[in-house]
């Protein structure tokens, strides 16, 4: 086992998914429109609340247009 | 919206997990105590059958040496 110094995953997706929203000038609930999902989740995952799925990772990566793997780096 | 004729997420995940594992020459039951899951949980991820979360989808990336977005890919 390594010790890991590295930011989690969740905390990467989270402010990407961020950044890729406000690129896009959308406010959290446009982004909950375009993907489906209800704005209050959108919310907490924005925040690193969620343990997201894989599933609702990549409606969101569809939503903002972006690449899953992007959200992830 | 547009069509997305690529594989998802889910099934990209699942079968490269698998080469990961194979390339260490692990059967599933090394990769659960590996990575602290359950044997058959691991089974049923390999088989895209589960909604894996980010957290476990980390701890699986850790488990077999790979970087969570070289697993997406």
């Amino acid at each position: 086992m390594t010790t890991k110094q590295k930011i989690s995953a969740r905390l990467r997706f989270s402010k990407n998914l961020r950044e890729a929203r406000l690129r896009r000038e959308w406010s959290q609930e446009d982004l909950a429109e375009e993907s489906g999902l209800h704005r209050t989740y959108v919310g907490s995952v924005e925040r690193g609340e969620r343990n997201i799925s894989i599933d609702n990772m990549e409606c969101l990566a569809n939503a903002v247009g972006v690449e899953l793997i992007d959200l992830l780096k």
